[in-house]
């Protein structure tokens, strides 16, 4: 039992089932795992407003915080929602659960697989950008950046699969920490403001002074800002994972998340504009803001370090928020059965290697570049978002209980709309830049889940009791299928005879032998088994299922009231890999004789050493 | 049978294995199909003698004929021993029989290691350098890079998999189209030449005259231009593909392109050097050559034409050599059975698809850009040469027969020193752009097929019928294993009813039920089997085969010499994809209970509409 000792060594020792409601998190750990997504983007997000601002010139830079502020709004709006999803929705599922109940099945699925997808993405983009701050800080790890990457992916897939809890205290410090860092610029950067000794820099003098301001760059910048809503919904899917009371827990971490996440936004956005900090290639705004404050000491690697940290943890969200989603769906019967399998830890394991397989493959089909994966990433999250919201006004008009919602109706009609507007934006502005994929991508899930759904109904209904059981005849026909003489062989027909056959058989298929390589095998037969015929069949096309279905035919039609029964030696190897090293024969046989109406399979195994 | 039918019509109809001998090729078509990766570097060779000799200056220029000469006598020895071998190893397999006859087992298999690896990577560069050669003529093109080299993969692929015969055909004109262009410019270029008429372009002008020119450029230049040697040894791999008399056909066929190979090279070398042709990045040396010679005309374009025709050709060849290198691997026992087996098209179909499968990542993930996968190409291919000389010197001198094989030697050990020198410079020059990866590929390519041959051998000598056979006892115990209450139970349980057990027995593993729900199924159970006890077995760790084992080992404590019998109640969905829609726990179960000593199973499979 090695593979057994080497996993209880990897992820700990196994959890009873009875476990499972000791296994909660605490709002703060609750906070660290579902917020670093939502507050990982503060790193970029007022960057993002002003590398469209600067195309204005230096007038457009007074933007910026009127930008953020309504960014800030729309957070607050949405987060509103989702806490009142969460109330409606305790069991989790967030967008999915929403749309589905109100707006239908369809919907429902739409918003499922595009919150897949953005999962995928943001641990994806998370980790690329992460690696990219590394690789910034020491340029000497850059060609190592999709191995790092990668090596992420696999270290945080294996801190998710020891279980939640552990991965709650695994996690939480670094989130912390860069709470903590961003409170300190932000808090020290103030003082300096209200003081009258903000350093300002130097390179805004350089930007020309553009005085016409469009609409467009406004919505432009607008739109290239909310990246800092992504992951916001994050603890509307895992409300199932905070202690009792679950709800009340989910819903306070929620509202605590939004209020980082608009302070942080909002105090990076204003330092920056009071800085007069100008978007750089090689800088980041965070990195300029704290090298003027400080100098390059060690604040400014700390803040550095705990941006870095962030971003990799960023892509942990996923890690909890997809398993969940994906169990949610299997449950409804949408997915295969086996994400809804509780793993050794309590965890779902299957939805953790799903994510980390499509997470791998992105980063190093991008080569680890955040650049080529942010067009695809922080769309499908805006639909999920509308739908949701959409879905909750639904849920407020169909109340027939006699309370008025009007202001509920309001608020989430009104983010509604804005996060569909959002949503039209980034879809046309990052269309051709490869948010085309989507629209296939989403329809592929939609259709497969619908089909994955339409076949349970259908096994159910043909597995039920109602249904006739089959009558087995009583009398036996009994045929051993030899793909060579061995004593794998000769233990398959010992153990034939012990079957009460009325009749009892032997066959050969000679595929690719020659007419002597056959007669050999006729002759070695007869010299070891003297009491069973063996019929050697040729098989001109070298194929071996045509001419075996056609053969127990034959011989099936030969007695009324039988069942066939077709006995296959097997030798059983000790290593899985060995598995490969044999012809496929026995799985491609079983494949065919599964399909054939009154057949049962046999298997006599051989066991090497 | 659709899908027989659909195949049918992709690969055309199934040949009896009798149709062997007639599915041989004429040496015209053993020409296109073998010639093509080795005429084709003539495309690229001489520039890249040209892009080292400018680093020397304008007098550096004059090395480029005596350096193509050169390699051109290398060229010549090396076939010559070539067509030696094809004498010596009528069965073909190259560089790879004759490392193992000559210099053991182990010189056989990193031979064979660098063959296969030098393959794929030939596939893979010609793939890519043709779809550069397609995409710099329409830049549009250029974005679909990627997916126009998979699908070039997936054709050639298709192509052979449709038979030697018929990919013999496709491929022909092609290969003459490129041989009748370039002997076409190159017999032009001449006459004008000889005329004194041959135009010579001005830009040699702009370069430096440096004097000296030093032996490292010169020895540099050389092993860059010995990429026209790459794909010489191909025929000889291919010795059985040919009509009889086979070894004359081929011997005469690698002959034949030899000479074809020094023209167009040397051809191509001369004029490049008369014209005063510089290399430049964004035209081919042919191309400038054939633009002074012709002007952008119709002669031209079809020099174009043929040039990248040729180019994807080339992927061809190793479509051819690929299969049969492993279909003889796999004889000798080093590579898995299923490479040997013939396809409904009398061909290896197993090897073209891991050919393509390979070829196919490699374009992936280096974007299909032909530099970044050069540096790992044509290194491989020169240890293949110099363990294949080595070989032949041995060869000849382990000949008892009384023979003075004194110029044979003398040929195999001039060639043999060459091959090892070009081998030695290619890697240490190419080493640290990707040449590394080679060592580790080989290494683990060598171990694999050891440990292959290994397992072949174990498991031969555990089946031979000196073994004893093991007893099989009368009395039977029945198992049923029930996961769920449904018909197929039911049917499942009727069948084992007509086993004459000793003792019948049904066993519910309650994974992940809670209490109630197990009650359930034991209620569910006694309402609709009277006569069979059902055991239900609790599982704290929601492990499924842990506690099975443990039954079934309790079970067969109870009562001696008795076989035990698990039954397996499956149902068979009608469609592949399905299977994956339900928990693995058959399979699962079956790879537990192979492993059990004394334990047979047998499925009762239900077959879903």
């Amino acid at each position: 039992m090695t593979f057994a000792k080497f996993r209880q060594f990897l992820l700990g020792r196994p959890l009873p089932t009875k476990q499972m409601t000791e296994e909660k998190l605490s709002n703060m750990q609750g906070l660290a795992i579902f917020a670093s997504d939502a507050l990982s983007s503060t790193a970029y997000a007022t960057e993002e407003i002003l590398w469209v601002l600067v195309l204005g010139g230096i007038a457009a830079f007074s933007f910026s915080l009127p930008i953020a502020l309504a960014i800030s709004t729309l957070i607050i709006i949405v987060v509103i929602s989702y806490r009142q999803t969460i109330h409606a929705y305790p069991q989790g599922g967030g967008a999915y659960a929403v749309a589905k109940a109100n707006l239908g099945e369809y919907s429902g699925l739409v918003a499922a697989s595009s919150l897949l997808i953005d999962y995928i993405l943001t641990a994806a983009v998370s980790v690329a950008a992460g690696i990219a701050a590394i690789t910034s800080a020491f340029p000497a790890l850059y060609p190592w950046r999709v191995a790092l990457a990668v090596l992420v992916v696999v270290f945080l897939a294996w801190g998710n699969l020891r279980g939640v809890k552990e991965s709650g205290k695994l996690f939480a410090l670094p989130t912390y920490f860069f709470i903590v860092s961003m409170f300190g610029i932000i808090v020290y950067g103030f003082w300096r403001f209200m003081e009258g000794t903000l350093p300002s820099l130097p390179e805004a003098a350089g930007l020309t002074a553009v005085s016409s301001v469009g609409m467009l760059l406004i919505l432009r910048a607008f739109s290239s800002g909310c990246t800092a809503m992504t992951g916001i919904e994050a603890t509307s899917n895992g409300v199932q994972a905070f202690r009792e009371p679950a709800v009340k827990n989910a819903s306070q971490t929620i509202m605590v998340m939004a209020g980082i996440l608009v302070f942080i936004f909002l105090g990076i956005t204003f330092l920056s504009y009071q800085m007069h900090i100008v978007p750089k290639l090689d800088e980041t705004v965070i990195s300029q803001a704290a090298e003027a404050l400080f100098g390059r000491n060690i604040f400014y690697f700390l803040i550095q370090l705990a941006t870095a940290f962030i971003l990799l943890l960023a892509a942990n969200t996923p890690f909890a928020g997809f398993p969940r989603v994906t169990s949610l769906l299997a449950k409804d019967g949408f997915l295969p059965r086996q994400f809804q399998q509780l793993g050794s830890r309590l965890i779902y394991a299957n939805g953790i290697f799903i994510l980390a397989l499509f997470a791998i493959g992105i980063l190093v089909f991008f080569r680890a570049d955040t650049h080529s994966i942010i067009p695809l990433y922080a769309v499908g999250v805006f639909l999920g978002f509308t739908l949701s919201q959409l879905g909750m006004v639904r849920h407020w008009m169909r109340d027939t209980s006699g309370a008025k919602h009007n202001l509920s109706i309001f608020i989430n009609a009104f983010g509604g709309a804005f996060t569909l507007a959002v949503f039209a934006i980034t879809f046309i502005f990052k269309f051709e830049h490869g948010a085309w994929i989507l629209v296939p991508a989403v329809l592929f899930l939609v259709l497969f889940m619908r089909a994955v759904r339409n076949h349970y109904i259908s096994v159910e209904n043909q597995l039920a009791l109602e249904n006739p059981v089959p009558p087995i005849p009583k009398e036996k026909t009994v045929i051993i299928l030899v793909s060579g003489i061995h004593v794998g062989t000769l233990k398959a027909v010992e153990f034939a005879k012990t079957l009460h056959a009325a009749h009892l058989k032997a066959v050969h298929i000679a595929v690719g032998e020659s007419p002597e390589e056959s007669e050999a095998v006729k002759r070695h037969w007869s010299e070891h088994v003297r009491d069973v015929r063996l019929d050697i069949i040729p098989s001109p096309f070298r194929e071996l299922t045509g001419p075996l279905i056609q053969y127990i035919q034959g011989v099936d039609r030969q007695w009324d009231n039988d069942t066939v029964i077709i006995v296959i030696p097997e030798f059983v190897p000790t290593k899985f890999w060995h598995h490969w090293l044999h012809n496929q024969t026995a799985m491609q046989i079983r494949w065919t004789l599964e399909h054939m109406e009154d057949v049962e399979i046999v298997d006599v195994p051989y066991r090497l050493r």
